[in-house]
């Protein structure tokens, strides 16, 4: 079992009967969206699922996972996802699969957020892995102009056919090479502000427990901030 | 002539040969847009157009104005637009045609900005106009709900058949019933940092130039924090 699997299945644990469960997207989350669907049809477990991602829900559905939009629900108990980095201050960098706008706003109206992560991903400090910043297509010249000359050497995300990737919601990705984000609330602010900017990755004290697989086995770490 | 049409010749005076103009959106821009054009056939006029939504597209390349995308310029020399409430301090909501985002960029990355109204939209304080919000579909039910609880009286914009109004970027419009702002530049802070927003039409600090159009004629009225 890889590390990966091995947390997935660990998260899928605290999923409940009942629970309105947010599930997330990429190559992690896709084994605890495994894991539920087996608890699902194996355990009889009952909740509902809201996706945050046309991918997730396509693998959802064939899982016989009870589904509704975030807009049906009166919030979410619980949303299980993967990060692409988490610091020492449970501050992380999400957006890897293109999902993160919709993996926010799932995130935003939850009560309690789990990322699972290999050992890999958590650093002392963000910015090795390159910041999504999802942006209106019209304009997007102008702001990767303006990342550009403030050095944070943005590239447009492509697709291997070599075309700019779209979101689902039809906008591009704008990865932001930055090797350290020394203050992440200050840049997370700055690229809140720029307009034609839809939303960026930076995932601030949104976390209340890091579930990590690794050589040691799976560790889960609480964000003492939200104890 | 009405009020509308004698600001939009007038602010048509303003573009000269080589300029790239930002062509705006609404009933008042309309006007503009057709001298512009008008200018263009029968005076030579030579300018690049650069337009803030489908429908100013559509007009422009039917009266035969060359036109790039805002992507395709470097900048842009002045952006000529209406707008929907100006107070005494020169800051505006726009929004009322659904073009906010793509009309923002554009400012956003123009050298000057006239804005052109008739005298009814000069105000003291900003608020009577609802306050267009443009949002995500996903999670806007959610959004409607904390702006409600917030005591902004959301509503969803709707077309004449009673569907959700979708923007030029495919997102919906949420109208605030706000009466007064009295802190336009803290509300702006608040809904720019809602996750799901993509804009809001509070267009503040961003006009070089008003032109108004009233019982008493052509009023031109300079910011001067910008002289």
């Amino acid at each position: 079992m890889n590390f990966k699997q091995m947390v997935g299945i660990e998260a899928a644990k605290y999923v409940q009967d009942d629970m309105i469960v947010g599930l997330g997207t990429g190559s992690t989350a896709y084994y605890m969206v495994e894991e539920v669907g087996r608890r699902v049809k194996e355990e009889g477990l009952k909740i509902t699922g809201v996706t945050t991602s046309k991918a997730t829900e396509t693998q959802a559905l064939e899982l016989g996972i009870p589904l509704r939009s975030v807009d049906a629900v009166p919030y979410v108990d619980l949303t299980i996802d993967g990060a692409d980095e988490i610091d020492e201050n449970f501050q992380g960098i999400k957006g890897g699969g293109a999902a993160l706008l919709f993996e926010k706003i799932v995130a935003t109206y939850s009560k309690e957020v789990i990322w699972i992560v290999d050992q890999s991903k958590m650093v002392p400090t963000l910015g090795a892995f390159p910041l999504p910043v999802e942006v209106i297509p019209y304009g997007s010249q102008q702001i990767k102009h303006i990342l550009t000359e403030r050095g944070y050497q943005p590239t447009f995300r492509t697709t291997n056919d070599g075309e700019f990737l779209r979101t689902d919601s039809n906008n591009l990705i704008l990865d932001l090479h930055l090797g350290t984000i020394a203050k992440p609330e200050q840049l997370a602010t700055e690229l809140t502000n720029m307009v034609g900017v839809v939303e960026h990755g930076l995932f601030l004290n949104m976390v209340n427990r890091v579930i990590v697989g690794g050589d040691s086995g799976v560790v889960t770490l609480e964000n003492p901030k939200f104890l």
